[in-house]
């Protein structure tokens, strides 16, 4: 295999939720239905997982107007049950990626079921990491509206370089899934121009730089919520995957 | 000043709780001494802030073993008042950077107040992130051990690539801070090699490559806790900063 490539990318996040329950109730007890079993379970157990890039009372002003403008220029399906075009689409967001796992052999069970993700492992709305994702698949581009909560941080005052990693890596890895499907992310070069101070807002743009057979290259700019200031530049390489190195780690 | 230079680095987080307590303390109601007070207030004003760096239940076998490899070759006082030398020295870790911030303008004074060091945030144990670096000052290297959290996840099982991408800038940051002083990270430049297992314990080990003029260039390996498998690699530029940088922003 070499020094091959990376890890998984988590672009089946948005299925964690569905996985995990469909594996859990598997062999309901056989006086209970599945459908009345469902309705009595507490919310872990929710087929409609909570989508965690909805706006909440959390967002300020800037985070909302931004969601505003991008979110009215969506697809969306009209009261009449019409589909309406549009350029940009939002991407939900989960706390769950696929509940099987790769590394299962250094996991206990308990340990497994419990876990999140990164991202969305704080339930606290506000704290660490709010952000939504439009995809814009006609013109080959994401962005990612991210305010910073005051559990990010590093820095005195700014949200620390590893946050602002995780959110690249994220915005990145989202993108290169649109494109290619399946993909582990490679590289990460991140030049750090200046800081983000907590509790800010920020833009997040990424572009597809090119595909070369496996792999897919994404650049990304990080910048103030007006555009007018750049903290942060990065590159990002993706490496697609079958489903079956996914499942063998 | 153009393309500057990135965020300022933490390196003074361990000065954090302190310079924290002196502040929200320094107009004390007359008729109580500031030693009674300090006293009777509860944990987040103590002068003992905990330590993250310290073994605790939630540590397994592996990186208990690391910790006592490298805390037994450290620099300590005997018990009868003698400083021993050492190799290494373990760096303490707290969950709070300095109170005052940089981005100020962004923060209302509660949410600066709950700040919390985003490698730290989650006081749960075994939950997130679980380190301790040692630092070599004479061979100029650090020795980080991280047990990676179930809450840390990317891809299913495995440990996200920003918790890794975080903590390989912390490490690095710390390495460069005991190197030069202040800084600020100015890229990060990572290749991933191969996932890490959720749960698992690694070794995440920096050394020094140059120092020209204000920068630090420090390289940096995640391996397995046996040093058999590589996970990632990196490069790492930092800038040192002034204090009147720093808190300028």
């Amino acid at each position: 295999m070499a020094r091959s490539l990376g890890r998984i990318f988590r672009g089946f996040q948005s299925l964690g939720s569905l996985a995990f329950m469909k594996s859990e109730l598997s062999n309901p007890p056989a006086s209970v239905s599945l459908k009345s079993m469902v309705q009595t379970l507490p919310s872990l157990f929710s087929s409609n997982p909570r989508d965690f890039s909805l706006p909440n009372p959390s967002w300020g002003t800037e985070m909302r107007q931004l969601y505003e403008h991008y979110n009215s220029q969506c697809e969306a399906v009209t009261d009449g049950g019409e589909e309406q075009s549009g350029l940009w689409k939002r991407l939900p967001s989960y706390n769950r990626s696929l509940k099987y796992a790769a590394g299962g052999v250094h996991l206990s069970k308990i340990i497994q079921a419990k876990a999140r993700l990164f991202t969305r492992n704080i339930r606290d709305p506000g704290a660490a990491f709010e952000y939504v994702i439009f995809a814009n698949k006609k013109e080959q581009r994401c962005v990612c509206i991210f305010q910073a909560g005051h559990l990010l941080e590093g820095p005195p005052g700014n949200v620390h370089g590893g946050a602002i990693a995780t959110m690249i890596d994220t915005v990145t890895g989202t993108h290169a899934c649109v494109h290619s499907g399946p993909v582990m992310t490679a590289n990460l070069n991140i030049n750090y121009r200046s800081p983000i101070p907590l509790g800010s807002t920020v833009l997040i743009e990424s572009s597809l730089d090119k595909k070369e057979g496996r792999k897919t290259f994404i650049s990304c700019n990080v910048t103030s919520a007006d555009g007018t200031r750049l903290h942060t530049e990065a590159t990002a390489l993706f490496v697609s995957i079958s489903v079956g190195q996914l499942m063998k780690g």
